[in-house]
């Protein structure tokens, strides 16, 4: 498996989880099967798009109907299956901590293809990871998850910092992406299972 | 009149009803004149600007004037117009559903330019016709009605399968048009005379 | 000190008050530090990234790192400094005004250089001035203030017009750029002191 082969899979697993933790929302707020998949297309490749809007790219998954087909195929499974109620939770929680791990490193690899700089290529990689959740929540009349006290973009930005450390230092790319995205997923769930929060300031 | 200006003065007739439309919305919502117009003009050009980005287009309002101007005298006259309030909700639903037909379509027709697939001519049309819809309620602070339980994108969905099926087995276009339309005007009209939904899924 | 240095410092600080109000809007709503950082950024290059990508221009914040440096030093300072309550919704209120008279003018010039219409250059200008404000708003939970009754972007738009005005009339540029951004602020700062806001039309 080339690393072009490896990045392709990884995407497309990570629409597949993101459009299930959007199908799962969706399904929260009661939706109508439509709201579902809207839910699910904007969360998987809402990211990604507004990525490859900025940076001039075309945009992804236009020129390719894989990705559509994936979100169409995750929507109706989340739609038909019949999950318990403490399941369906922990389902959610854990599909959007390796979707946020995945988008932060596939949407850096992508900036870095335009030749930017490190830190914008950072920056496009935690936009890519966050704002399909962001449009999600906004979508469903939710302050966005991540603009609370849950460490999650900072848990993208841990990981995103990571690898651009790692490439500078020229590791071998596919170690580098492994690394960084253990350490997303490390941070995000040690945040969960143990409830940790960044503390705000404005006590102060 | 050719098919081209058929497309054109449609269009135009598509931003007029979906900026009274928006205008309507925000004076039911008592804003001001300022917010009105901008209400009107997020609703009107909304689906269409997004689509032409994600496209790859020159954005087509940014070369018209027309499509400003129409916005502006749609609003100014909604603002204007003494409306009676049993009146005003009538309006403001059968413009909505017009401007949905009209629009799905226009944005099929203005993706299949860009030789796209016709999972994406659809996805595209969709777009065109609800997110306008969509970014209004964001704005008004609702959640989308789309997302709600009416069946409202699904008309617009409908009419795009109509549309796609119909040019493929190379009906003359004006008459797939026309068809695909009055296929979503009906599908809408029915639902809101019927108060017909789509059922959810969740109680399962 | 040329124009284009005029402009660009401009630019800067129009971006460094932006920065500021938005982080203030996020420690009002008690966000963590990322929140504050995301809040800041969209406030501050959310109504110029979306002006560059409608006009299909380079988005400004990607060739050139120092944006996004003045946004992460200007967050640092708000989240740091400890305000007390009365100054802190002060500040908000002045540093918006001077970032909508700055970004107002900013989004004309920088319109006019892509050669649209003076009516185009005029929305242009006036979304650059408040689209970024609206975003903050809607990611915060609350419906845009510049919807509600005040005087803001009725500010902006006349600010417009009148550099619109004074351009046609060939004044030089930096006093034409003057002249338009003392009406914004004199008209916003006169809104707030004596608490204007414009009648809405809705109980006719």
């Amino acid at each position: 498996m080339t690393l072009s082969d490896l990045i392709y899979s990884l995407d497309l697993f990570g629409v597949a989880v993101f459009a299930i933790s959007g199908a799962m929302a969706a399904r929260q707020k009661q939706m109508d099967p439509f709201g579902v998949l809207i839910l699910a297309a904007v969360t998987a490749i809402g990211g990604g798009t507004l990525r490859d809007v900025l940076l001039g790219f075309d945009v992804f998954w236009i020129s390719n109907n894989t990705y559509l087909y994936v979100i169409l195929v995750s929507a109706l499974l989340t739609m038909l299956w019949p999950l318990a109620r403490a399941w369906q939770y922990r389902v959610l929680t854990l599909a959007d901590a390796f979707g946020l791990a995945l988008f932060t490193i596939m949407g850096m690899e992508r900036a870095m293809q335009a030749e930017v700089s490190s830190l914008v290529a950072i920056v496009m990689g935690v936009m890519t990871g966050v704002a399909g959740g962001m449009i999600r929540d906004i979508l469903s009349g939710q302050i966005p998850l991540i603009l609370r006290r849950e460490i999650y973009a900072t848990a993208s930005l841990m990981g995103a910092l990571t690898y651009s450390a790692l490439s500078y230092y020229s590791l071998d790319q596919r170690y580098a992406m492994l690394i960084a995205m253990v350490v997303i997923l490390t941070i995000r769930l040690t945040a969960i299972r143990w409830q940790l929060a960044l503390p705000n300031l404005s006590s102060r």
